[in-house]
């Protein structure tokens, strides 16, 4: 699985200027060979400085290049150019750290097989599969399967029938899509993820005829989907289930971490972050750009609007209005929150305080 | 992988309320089509009514029918009978909610293959597969396997040599059974859950010839197994251990979300709930009919008692007596950790009101 | 999947007192089938006892033999010599508890199959199997991997391009190893692990010349690798995420639980224990002999020292000096904690200790 190939080659300071979209202040025909960190890169190597304020590290970097922030340029212009003539060259762009992101891309390109369809995969009737896509040894496409173009399916996954599957995406191995749900272009699903499973819908069925007999919690068929818009990425062994009869969905651009659980009919907003361990309950919708730390927790049927931050292991109980941040299990306003979690650690000499206060208040009773 | 296939068919009134055991009011032939919520419900729409408060909306749906209680009926009877003659038909049954799940059965029924064992699949020496079962391309079946009728076993997913799975059950895709574990009739186990891995159990290995040298976590060797009981079903990705020396068991009718982790040598009850990304630590011992609400976590060695809830994120660190519903981190009783929970914010204005007292008293304390 | 068999024969005392380095104290031609806990075992069988305190149930014991601390010996020597002639033998050892999983890998041995490379398993170009080791159906490894001897590789394991794994490893089914990690001897890698996946890393990416539009999540491509050293296990469903640039690693002999999460760039020290649903965010640093138990939380760039214990459900947002324990949420010094969480459900009387304690001011504050 071909994830990320070592090193392919080298590039000029003016490729990479040109591919960046930066202007080089240096030659444009030196040539770097890798991408490392400020502190130990070589003159071989490009590294790049995100914030104005590291900018002193730039004078003593042994770096081949340093791509700078273009709102550099102007604080210091005179000491820069005369920097660049004696140590590395400097590229100006507008987002230093989203260049580093790129120039990854250009060192480290993802290595992809060319070979279609492998004879060892399993293809199910009326399905299909797009140019240049790779479907690798052992996976298994049900039935009336649509898959774009330079989609590769890893080993081991399983997409069910019926399935929809856009372009340029990527289901690393033992992924498991179920029957009916629609994958956008460019989504990114990392090994062992279930999208699509049965929500945790029971009712509760009891006998009449017999109230001695057990209450059993009788299965709520899940004919519902899940629905994955364009540029999601989904981490490890994270789930989403499908909805109870409409649709499960997460937005364009959401980014979701290993082990994360979305569970039936909830709707998650466009650009958010779900990290590592969070978990959504039923029905509860979400806006767009939410950031959702760590092991959070959110009840079911609520509202969290646009811009909201939940910290890490806060547990939601309530719908949260736009741009807010919560902490806490029951979560509430961070700023608030804060100040309590703070003082909690004091409970002890409260407790000391309110019995000393006490005492006084008996001795000035007694004598007056 | 049909989880669910798109809605089959038609059905008249007559049918479905003969298949309900429920009891017609309105035309036996109408035709009906899909079931939908009360709100969105058309002409050709049946639905239904959980709760006789709701019944209001009964009046203004548009439905062909609607599954309403049997205790409605003397309630409002005439009223009904002229309503059921110029809008929607009334089904009466003794659980609408229940009926709602049948109802979603008959129009959705899981459509399953027919192929028996692929070639694709690999079967191990000495294991039996009932009739009517399907074993997927890409599923493994170790050796002396036992598999009852009508059961499907999916791509990916690995049986361990010994393994004994009763009828009716579905292993969705990327499941693994361990070596000698016992699954009954109607399980269902979603894709990636895991069921027998062993047990985290390790003794802290010294070199008394060289107290210098680490102590070392020596593997206990998980020789027990896991018993799961019939009705029982697994969500994604969660995990079920095997015991140390004897068995693992989950109660019948028992039902466990995804990501929840039951370690080695619990004993869950019948009937229970475990919802998403609850963990049981070691030989902890559950009830019957017990809810453990979200992100819950529950120490070892501890029993919980019938009917117990446990919130969600509780923490729980004793044995919780029958009936009980406790809350918090460490957990205790919900109605006292509701109110403490409840005042958690309000610590900044405690402290600030000691301080006041303080001051007053001070002033008091001089003058006297 | 022969996790472990039935018990395969049976064994004479003295057989066993040499397999313990352990000295025998009754008859060495005895014969012991099984191994019981200490109130379940009968003549065939035979158990331990790991602690001095627990002496007096080895009078009532009717096992064939019992496995005792050497310590125990001078202490109670005569009467012990006594019992032997009359009761169960006894093998005195250094450390019983470790003698109990001795004996138990020699009644329960793990049952290797022999077949080396499956034909149904896929194996790509320039990959080599060393002498012993099993690649069953259903398992892929790609190019250029390296596996050592007396290896398994379950079905629906896959290994990606570039992989290196050591000797007498175990990788269960269903588990990834992505492209370029690297395992040591002697690994243990529960069913659904996936190692190697991309670290939650984005940068967000501004339109300068559009300030309306939609902040995204720039992907950062992960480079990096994950190296597990020798000795580890990693529980089922457990994630440990490739770093951004370099390695993700996890020290010698560490023991990973079920749904534990490990972020990229993380640095897990040696003999650590990271028991089941526990998360450490990116860059962590972890020392030796660490214990962090279930569903604790570590915020990322963070320090924990040596022979650190972080409780269950702890949230840790600094670093932890050598040495010490930690609880709550965000966590502190145990011993405070505990006095503190001791506290919090009495929070609801404390309020109204406030309220009594400020009405007798106003009452003395009025009467001065």
């Amino acid at each position: 699985m071909g994830a990320m190939s070592a090193p392919a080659s080298q590039f000029t300071l003016g490729e990479i200027a040109e591919r960046l979209k930066g202007e080089l202040l240096g030659p444009a025909d030196r040539l770097v060979k890798s991408v490392r960190p400020i502190t130990a890169a070589g003159s071989e190597d490009i590294t790049f400085l995100d914030q104005p304020k590291y900018l002193p590290l730039a004078s003593q970097s042994k770096a081949g290049a340093i791509i700078v922030s273009r709102a550099t340029r102007p604080l210091e212009g005179p000491a820069l150019e005369r920097h660049a003539l004696e140590g590395p060259a400097l590229i100006f762009v507008d987002q230093p750290y989203v260049a580093f992101a790129q120039l990854l891309e250009l060192f480290f390109p993802r290595r992809r097989a060319g070979f279609g369809v492998s004879p060892q995969a399993t293809v199910g009737e009326g399905s299909a599969v797009g140019a240049g896509s790779n479907i690798y040894p052992g996976a298994y496409l049900g039935n009336r399967v649509r898959i774009g173009d330079e989609t590769d399916i890893f080993p081991g996954t399983c997409v069910g029938d019926d399935v929809a599957i856009g372009s340029h995406c990527v289901l690393y191995p033992n992924v498991t899509i179920y029957q009916g749900c629609r994958l956008g272009d460019r989504v990114i699903i990392h090994a062992g993820a279930v999208i699509g499973a049965d929500g945790f819908g029971y009712v509760q069925k009891q006998n009449p005829d017999n109230p001695g007999e057990p209450v059993v919690h009788y299965k709520i068929p899940q004919v519902g989907i899940v629905v994955i818009e364009d540029d999601v990425e989904v981490g490890a062994n994270a789930t989403v289930d499908r909805a109870a009869l409409e649709v499960t969905r997460i937005g364009r651009g959401t980014k979701i971490d290993n082990l994360v659980m979305v569970a039936h009919n909830c709707q998650i907003g466009c650009h958010g972050l779900l990290v590592s361990q969070a978990g959504i309950s039923g029905s509860t919708t979400i806006g767009n750009y939410v950031t959702i730390a760590g092991q959070a927790g959110l009840v079911g049927h609520i509202r969290i609007g646009d811009r909201v931050t939940i910290g890490a292991q806060a547990g939601v109980t309530k719908s949260v209005p736009d741009g807010q941040t919560v902490l806490g299990s029951p979560a509430f306003d961070a700023g608030r929150a804060r100040r309590a979690l703070a003082l909690f650690e004091h409970l002890p000499e409260y407790r000391r305080k309110l019995e000393e206060l006490d005492r006084r208040l008996q001795k000035l009773e007694r004598e007056n």
